[in-house]
């Protein structure tokens, strides 16, 4: 509780609201309390458990409206991104659940379909929301059900996306289903929303619609076009997409609305009007502790240094400059940075442009995002052989954003991209090292990765041997352990428990996850087994690598990977979801204990037996078949 | 030769231009001369050899005029998708070359930058060039080598992928660099292109640019307009290009074109204007044998059939509907399939939405294509466990379209995905039951993959072991041939190659590349060796995950992966590839004998010796780091 009188509960009407229907039976004269307590609500909450304030901020009339005029779950409000759902939460019977915001087993922050079954997308990649909702409104058709309303409340931030153009001109096709596509249009995703479409959109809030002369971007398409909407005005919105529902037809509702909108601390944020926030004081909106030295901030002071030494680094972003600590970069080198809008294909793509014509560019993006692109990683940089660099932020379990904010594939990926490198560094100076190699080279891609959070103190080498630290060593090691990156601090740990047991264990960081050190399979090999330890998923991942090295030399080391399950992780801490995967000390030490425990222990030696029970051939029915 | 007088070469003109200054230095009167001579050439030598047919003859004059007007190779021009790029070949000393034209050491049939220096992109994806031009184009300007021009030429059908978009939206900023934007409109992809875009751009061609109402959609965007204009017309081309050279700003250059002009039998051709042939009779254009089946046939009639029996299959192509076997399937069901452009984020985004309104969709797509949707496969069909069914034609080595046409990257990929299954056919039969199965299937996608050519006959099964078709058996097999897809028949050769070596060797097909069928490990174990074979790329390939769970147990069994090499491919037949890869029986039986040869042979039962010289932390020098 907040003894601020600015963020004090008043929770009579919102009380009563537990659903939409409780929304739909309020009288229109409630409707302005109600918004008022949902924008307490959620800065007293958000600001005790961290999340997205902003968005949400924005869109409280908006969604009050949808849930007005549309009859969720029959009809579908598919919101895109997801992080301005938190209202929707509020209003669909969720408010209690606010009390654990993010946390493990809580609620989560995006949409979730096993919180409601008003949440249809949990998916929170921007920009895909038309897409889903043109398909869900196909299929209704088709199946008889086109009394089903689709609705896709997207950003202006999110429409510079591509995905956004290609659902915009199916859409626009003569046999389209009648989406309703809610233009959330606040000029911004974090930062201002940037291009050509953004100056668009501009010129229609100022020419209030219908004065604008001829037809606009969306009409040009074949779309219909409401507003602009004040969507703060909950009757002007319910009656906009009332019209829009019954038109018919595929419609664009432009809706302007303020990030942050009632929140002064919010409001009078340029930077980015508290998009997502930590602990904070409701009273501020700033943070109540400080907090470490983070792994984005490391990188944010090292491109500037090499911005200063090599005036050929160039930087990219999409729409992301702060968040990925190119905010100081651009101070300093204005002419030098491109925020190219959610648009990771453009970024990259552009990247080898900009390559091309002699420039290296350092393409700053977080890991889940790079998803986007990966063709054009593959194509358009590595087929092409060009000098660019991919610092990936966020990289591993990211932690209370969930599913879709873990950034556990790119490794796998990027495995499979001929001639790209990928550097994992274990701590800040290795970041420093590793980026100024990356950036030094100019015969092919490079990229470079790191988790959310802390980065901790550096962690000396004792030795290194061919590329690779050496970051422990034990007489008569029987194990060696491999961590990738930060999770070289965790094997240090295992090693310490492992010595009470008596088991001697070397530890080693390769530094570089691809191309696999060569001489990395021979010190498996002098080892009795071997554990990788790294936060992406199994398949394609560095161990996976070093395992299948192993298993085609004549003399088989026994290797052990410790990753990510084949699955999708939930939200929650980080340590506590690596902890859940076996990623921290006490479970790589249980790791070593079972794998060498009598009777599996010293399994190089094992003479074969042959167990003819176990053949599967000799065993099994036989079929004849055609 | 023909003696046809339709393809009759007269050379008189063409002979004398071996570079883009022999063109400019051309009198104004040759160049219709020219114009005629470049398609008839184009005609003669296409047909003996097969390639791009249609989208070349239709930009002849498209590329007369931007090769007198721009200072290739100072001035940069990208071709978007690439292979329209024939008549720029022709025009900068590549006419002899055509003799071998996408043959192996040939001509690629795409820009190369081995090829000539007035190849920039080699990348054969569409939607691309805008990005590398707004990257050039900022990156002379940082350099300050403004003086150099940028030219991006891109199809309308290239225009309704998300890429050109994002582009589009940055050519749209205030400060963007004068990138010269050249569509060359022929209101088709392989078919007529689809959208609210393509009316937009019949709205322009019909009202003839400035007398539209108001600004068009390029406009509102920010770009410049000039157009429309005769793209057959070499003297109104070259007009327009220097106009809007001259602007200083990014333009649009609205060029429109006729797919197949001045060759009948591609003008006449509703289907795709002879798109892309093979060896062809030039009178007809018409195909000089007879194909034997091919794997896309063999889809497009089971498809048909599944749809006759499953009303809730549906399905989508991005703007290839004959090419991916789907022309009867929409025939029979016009209202189940969807063409939305080349946009295959869109493809799997609304096919997630189809499958949440309870429908079954098959997305039909090349392998290398669906590297574009990776993060919507991932997020909004597998995060939401979505029935959707991914049919990947092409998969595999394809041949003579070289680099960005090999679908090699897919299992790695898709493998990384949770709950994804992927079924890898070995024959007509297979893929019968294998799709039968992927779309009976409601708990979650299913890919399936197959290569591009014939199919083969049937391949029986001898007997079938835990869902995994045995194919041969020995007595005391020492070997396990594990083929994916139809490299099974190839492992067959090589049993019967090693049978005379006395090499006994078992021959499986587990049918699902993904999961790895657990029954595979253990029959693993029970051979001497085990050898897969699969072509994509190891890295985290079928081959890799098996060997991987191999190294994983207590008896580490050994695996020899034979796979593709970590490296982009060039064009060449098929079968030379595989081979050139190891992937024929012969390299097979190699593998094979290298791996059993005395000194390596029986290696699970070799006891370990400590070779202190290989240890490579007792060797190494040992340096003190911080």
């Amino acid at each position: 509780m907040t003894t601020s009188p600015a963020v004090r509960p008043t929770t009579s009407v919102l009380a009563g609201v537990d659903s939409p229907a409780d929304l739909r039976a309020l009288p229109r004269d409630r409707l302005a309390s109600l918004a008022e307590e949902i924008r307490l609500f959620l800065v007293d909450r958000v600001s005790r458990a961290g999340g997205h304030l902003g968005p949400n901020l924005g869109v409280v009339e908006l969604t009050i409206a949808l849930h007005r005029v549309f009859d969720s779950p029959s009809d579908r409000i598919v919101f895109d991104t997801g992080h301005q759902a938190y209202v929707h939460k509020i209003l669909t019977g969720r408010r209690a659940g606010f009390g654990r915001l993010r946390q493990g087993g809580g609620l989560s922050g995006y949409p979730s379909r096993s919180e409601s079954d008003h949440d249809a997308v949990e998916n929170s990649h921007a920009s895909t929301a038309l897409s889903y909702a043109d398909g869900l409104a196909r299929g209704f058709a088709l199946r008889g059900q086109s009394h089903r309303r689709v609705v896709a409340v997207v950003g202006d931030g999110a429409l510079t996306g591509g995905m956004g153009w290609e659902a915009l001109n199916n859409l626009g096709t003569d046999d389209a289903a009648p989406v309703i596509v809610v233009l959330n249009d606040n000029g911004r995703s974090y930062a201002p929303t940037r291009g050509g479409l953004a100056r668009h959109l501009a010129e229609l809030r100022r020419a209030a619609g219908d004065r604008h002369s001829g037809p606009n971007l969306f009409q040009d398409l074949g779309l219909a076009y409401l507003g602009p909407v004040d969507g703060h005005d909950v009757d002007a919105v319910e009656a906009a997409l009332r019209r829009a529902a019954a038109l018919g037809c595929p419609v664009v509702v432009h809706c302007v609305t303020v990030k942050g909108q009632g929140y002064a601390p919010a409001e009078t944020d340029e930077a980015d009007r508290l998009h997502a926030v930590g602990v904070v004081d409701p009273r501020t909106g700033r943070p109540t502790s400080v907090s470490p030295r983070d792994w984005t901030s490391v990188f944010a002071e090292r491109i500037v240094d090499i911005g200063r030494r090599r005036p050929e680094v160039v930087a990219i972003t999409a729409a992301m400059l702060r968040p990925t600590g190119l905010l100081g970069f651009s101070r300093e080198f204005p002419d030098r940075v491109f925020d190219v809008g959610i648009a990771e294909q453009h970024a990259v793509t552009s990247a080898a442009g900009l390559a091309m014509a002699g420039l290296h560019p350092v393409v700053a993006v977080y890991a889940t995002f790079l998803n986007r692109a990966f063709d054009q990683v593959l194509m358009d940089v590595a087929l092409h052989r060009l000098p660019v660099t991919f610092v990936l932020d966020r990289a591993g379990v990211t932690g209370p954003d969930g599913a879709s904010h873990h950034g556990v594939w790119d490794l796998s990926l990027l495995a499979a991209v001929p001639g790209l490198r990928v550097a994992v560094p274990r701590d800040a100076a290795r970041l420093a090292t590793l980026l100024d190699a990356a950036t030094a080279t100019d015969t092919g891609p490079t990229a470079l990765r790191f988790p959310k959070g802390a980065v901790g103190a550096d962690i000396p080498a004792v030795a290194e041997v061919d590329g690779i630290d050496v970051l422990r060593t034990a007489r008569d090691a029987r194990v060696l352990l491999t961590g990738l990156g930060p999770l070289a601090r965790v094997c240090l740990e295992a090693a310490e428990l492992l010595a009470r047991h008596d088991i001697g264990a070397t530890v080693v960081d390769p530094l570089w996850a691809v191309p696999l050190n060569p001489c990395l399979p021979r010190m498996a090999a002098a080892h009795e087994l071997t554990v990788t330890v790294e936060d992406n998923v199994e398949t394609g991942g560095f161990g996976a690598r070093l395992a299948h090295q192993a298993a085609a030399s004549p003399r088989p080391g026994r290797v052990r990977t410790v990753s990510l399950p084949h699955a999708f992780l939930p939200h929650d801490s980080r340590d506590a979801l690596l902890a859940r995967a076996g990623l921290d000390a006490r479970s790589i030490v249980r790791t070593v204990l079972t794998s060498l425990r009598p009777g599996t222990a010293d399994l190089r030696g094992t003479a074969v037996q042959t167990h003819d029970r176990l053949h599967p051939l000799r065993s099994a029915r036989r079929t004849a078949r055609s």
